[in-house]
């Protein structure tokens, strides 16, 4: 077995993180292989959305402890390693931000440290009920500073400084309010949920939600008037797309659109 | 009928946008006579406040594709036609952000598109029980860009990202929880409860609401040791008028103030 | 009595604001003694957390408005005065923000204009049921200006906008929903709350805690790749830290960190 699994459904690239026995740790072999597969599906048109989740008990529980231990003994006391490692990390993480395709984060169990900042860094997240996140590395004396960069993008300023510093976890259902997750289902629901959501954005027109979803991105860190001469381009672009054409007179003649893609 | 109508009462001036057989959509001739009164509002010291509703079953439904789709027809396929109305539009979105007066968009039925854009660009919203929200271009093909400028500043990203690739609705209570509206009331109660905030507002002195509202939208976009060096020169200029002397003589003499306005 | 009490109760430093008969009003001696007091405690090493409270019946209730029309007496009409009055209170409030600890409001009664501002400008909050929230020197046409810098970077911005333009005030329990309170309990269990919270941070490794509140609101105001780029560097010395290491090596060992601290 892979440490991470595909299986396509049409249009739908389902992710599998595979290392259960460690509760899907960032170890560095988890994290190339989201980043080789991430970047596989870059260039790949037959797949409009991604769902990401974890096999046994957790979504995923962070940075693998016990490798990054190891990383100790070299001469430099690990600090040359730990550089990689969260170079690596950070830019697997900001690689799904900038796929074409949105990417769902299919969340059970527990998605701490990193692994709550791989939900964040999601385009939008499904958690079954009683799921638990945080970033709780404060509670062994590393401060989740990566992750807060994901986390302080998705919720409110200070309840992200408490889950910071007191290490303690919130549910789904308050995931939700706060703006880490999008929905919530029970257990033996969540895999359906996720796929209903994919398979909703699957259906949209791809070239209009790649370049929304870059758009999005892009304009949320301009300010106003920025931010609007750019859109105002990305819609000028989007309007001209003849499969735009296409959905905007099947809309007006009440029939549906009859996209090439 | 004007395609929009006008009503003073008081200091609050009641804009209805009038087309509702096409649920005023933002055509060509809606943007310019919005951005039209909003130039004559902006300098009218009379009026305190703006109330936005629309005339009919919605709100406003986004732009007029049909008029769009027209557009097409010139040589470039549309292109300066697009170019030039999103630029409108915005012009016309940003306007509100820069009229002295708060803005309160009075919702019901549906704000769709660039109409849910236009409810988020105003300074705060009051909606009808059951009104519907959505950036629902992407079910046609046409990714909600400039819109999603204004809601990804209303409320969080997850959420905001959830609405854009899905196209789907949400109702006035949600919007409310997410930031998007801030009262909520039953459909034969709104235009009450709409005049009671504008009227709130309205009673204020107005150069304080001016100056608060020009320097609200600047300093949110300034890091914080910016925003402070600003306003502390805000507050100096407020405390230095002769009407907020008189307003804080009054208080601490426990009677009304006897302001000039 | 000191204007500003100080009490030490292990790692924690309660601090209580001392002038109940003006609702704690943040006049320049009170100003000054939370400057000096946090400038103290900024390297006081043997402080991990900071409680801020207020005696009496409200937690403060802005700045001193008496004192500030007396300032009206200079020959500049008092422009000096407000310049120099509004730069220290932005020094105080930001200071906060600076502070290794983090600081925990412990609120009650009422927290207006200024106030409320420091409630905002602490890292967490922790509120009686009933305490009341407002920025609303907009009543007496002193628009709260500089208390919205800290506001609007905790609350949506639609509602930031409405408490600022209407002057109403928010309850304890929408305050948390909001954004600007973490933690809401019944009043006579109040100070156990904030107690518990405070104890709960102190508890964890110091310079962890330390290294991530500057990091926080560093990385909280940079574009996503530099704010990456800037807490890869602050993960990796807080893995070279030797109190870290202990606690990683605690962690895979099953067994309580012992800490230098």
């Amino acid at each position: 077995m892979a440490i991470l699994e595909r299986n396509d459904a049409g249009a739908v690239a389902y992710l599998t993180m595979n290392a259960p026995e460690r509760l899907n740790a960032l170890s560095d072999e988890m994290i190339a292989a989201l980043q080789e597969t991430f970047d596989t599906l870059k260039t790949d048109r037959s797949i409009r959305v991604i769902v990401l989740s974890g096999a046994g008990k957790a979504f995923c529980a962070g940075h693998d402890l016990k490798q990054m231990t190891a990383g100790r003994q070299a001469e430099d006391g690990g600090r040359a390693y730990f550089k990689d490692l969260f170079d690596r990390c950070a830019r697997m993480m900001t690689t799904i931000r900038g796929l074409p395709q949105p990417v769902v984060a299919q969340v059970h169990g527990i998605a701490t440290a990193a692994g709550c900042q791989l939900v964040a860094s999601c385009d939008m997240a499904v958690a079954a009920e009683g799921t638990r996140f945080g970033v709780n590395g404060v509670n062994i004396g590393l401060f989740c500073s990566t992750p807060m960069v994901a986390l302080s993008r998705n919720i409110p300023r200070k309840h992200a400084f408490e889950m910071l510093t007191t290490g303690e976890f919130i549910e789904a259902g308050r995931a939700r309010e706060l703006g880490l997750v999008n929905r919530v289902a029970p257990i033996d629901e969540l895999g359906t949920e996720a796929q209903a959501l994919a398979n909703t954005v699957a259906a949209k027109l791809g070239s209009a939600v790649k370049i929304g979803k870059e758009a999005f991105y892009n304009q949320i860190q301009m300010p106003v008037d920025a931010a609007y001469a750019y859109t105002g381009e990305v819609m000028v672009e989007n309007m001209l797309n003849r499969d735009t054409e296409e959905g905007i007179a099947a809309f007006i003649e009440k029939r549906p659109p009859d996209w090439s893609q």
